[in-house]
């Protein structure tokens, strides 16, 4: 049985979601938990779940790491956080992947200072997965691991975003994008219009540029870009679908009629929701790392906790980090390629 | 009486948008128009339209850009193309501003090589405005003149953005925000990092980092960021608002409750879409040229023609340049600064 540990104090209602998620996900997909941090909280939220026969352990982690701390003093200072300890559990193969709601950069740190990056790869890339038109989700990275990237970095990311949709979502043939500002191969920013020429030459589906309007149309299924465009897409995306339904709730309560037509719709309108929310969809995966890690939104509840363990336990069944380092020894794309 | 100039032939159904929201903004702001293009057809689009008493005039341009045009070719070339005799005639000084919904790059290549950027200005920048939740709009810039761009080069759009904010919105002390990745100085790329310092310094209402979630809450009047990263933003938004607005629509009519919701909720619909409609915001001017232009969406209506017209006249009422160059002046911010 594959074991992931949950960092249970990185959200922001933490260890609650934490313990509530890893409940379910151990009901629901038969994947033993190991929750890490604050041992007394941890139990105490135990308490309120039945819990009687699942897989979970609790490790105590002594040090929490705060809204106060910055990514990297919480990384290099508290040796004993509950995201370092979970790393730790990782590199000692105690568990096969993390899941953390915590400080992004504090949680990327961390786990690169605890196990590094896969010796193949440059950089890791955090990737997310949006919701699209068409049903089938689009994985957009890198969102925030690198924001000053060159156009190598951008092609190992693309073949990361390949590997993931192929083996995680089981897409024979995922169809990757390159964001830009226009079609054509000459539009673009200098970097783009490098990383464009390599991915050309890449062993992958490369659609060419896309925009912004095609991530959400559901056409392409894995879109790449520099960790600082990646992050603003991401949070900007994150901000309107927050805006859209604000202000589609504000308009359905200005008239007796739109409140009729609210009751009547309501069921429509509550799966118009479940089909933006992020937290459906399991987290980001960062990858690259020596390690499975799945981040999730400080904002997390339960669900988005399970989901994000489902996620981690495909990455681990599916051998993610070795077909990684399979295919770009063979490709030659390695640091140190021993093309074998 | 102002007279704007507006280029028939540029929308995807040209010249009819353009005809009617030219004869719209004639009657209602009292504004002169010079409609430019292929003469017959404009007359005959006229036609349709009670323009007769209102300050409507037709000057010809026999040739027409089309999809297939690459815009630098479009721009050297098509020497009577109909944007191109627009810009001379602003040029000339028988118009005062200029609005098309061609080819966003052809426009700007166009107007760049006709009338040149203002001397004080080292690159111009492409302005938009967003909705936002709270109502006002905000103005982000650059989406899109500028791919790769200058930490000083931000710092102009910054003072720019400043000044439309103040002279058409009225806003008296705009607050301006850099897009990065986090609010802390120390978060960004390269770029960012070195506007911030700069930004700083100058004499604007500078919030500091603002994030993509940011852009539409209507807590921040001027959004500063790259032509990359702009357009990368704008076309996310406007991709994400039709992908909003289809999945809505998809699930009200899924099931007979929801279509009864929809009938009585229908006016709250539709003041929904029209808080998101872009057209009602009236094009993006083209800030830091050596004249007026207004660039609309190939796919505009009479509607967003005409009130693009009303965003020329007010840039023109309002002699934004003349304020542009004044305030560069005083900054010493223009390239051959003769602090005055």
């Amino acid at each position: 049985m594959i074991r992931i540990a949950v960092d249970a104090m990185g959200s922001d209602h933490a260890p609650l979601p934490e313990v509530e998620g890893a409940v379910q996900a151990a009901a629901q997909y038969g994947v033993a938990i190991v929750l890490v941090g604050l041992e007394e909280r941890i139990r105490e939220a135990l308490q309120k779940h039945d819990a009687a026969g699942l897989p979970i352990e609790v490790v105590h982690a002594s040090e929490v790491i705060t809204m106060e701390d910055s990514a990297a003093t919480a990384a290099r200072r508290k040796k004993d956080s509950s995201i370092r300890v979970a790393a730790r559990l990782m590199r000692d193969g105690d568990v096969s992947g993390v899941v953390s709601a915590g400080n992004t950069g504090a949680v990327m740190a961390t786990v690169k200072m605890v196990l590094g990056t896969l010796p193949v790869v440059d950089r890791p890339a955090l990737s997310t997965v949006l919701p699209t038109q068409k049903g089938k989700p689009a994985i957009l990275l890198d969102v925030g691991a690198n924001v000053d990237c060159k156009p190598h970095h951008l092609e190992q990311f693309a073949i990361m975003g390949d590997i993931y949709s192929r083996t995680v979502f089981g897409i024979r043939r995922p169809r990757v994008g390159l964001l830009s500002i226009g079609e054509e191969a000459s539009k673009g920013n200098e970097l783009t219009k490098e990383a464009f020429k390599s991915l050309k030459l890449a062993p992958i589906n490369f659609l060419g540029n896309v925009e912004g309007r095609d991530i959400f149309k559901g056409d392409v299924d894995v879109i790449v870009c520099d960790g600082f465009t990646g992050n603003v897409a991401l949070k900007l995306s994150e901000g309107l679908i927050e805006t859209f339904t604000a202000m589609l709730g504000e308009e359905l309560q200005k008239t007796l009629a739109a409140k009729v037509g609210y009751i009547f719709a309501q069921k429509a309108f509550r799966q118009f929701k479940q089909r933006l929310d992020y937290s459906e969809y399991g987290g980001a995966p960062l990858l690259g790392m020596n390690g499975i890690t799945i981040v999730c939104h400080g904002r997390s509840k339960a669900n988005a906790i399970k989901n994000a363990v489902r996620v981690a336990n495909e990455f681990c069944k599916h051998n993610v980090n070795q077909v990684i380092e399979t295919e770009f020894h063979k490709l030659g794309l390695s640091k140190n390629a021993t093309v074998t």
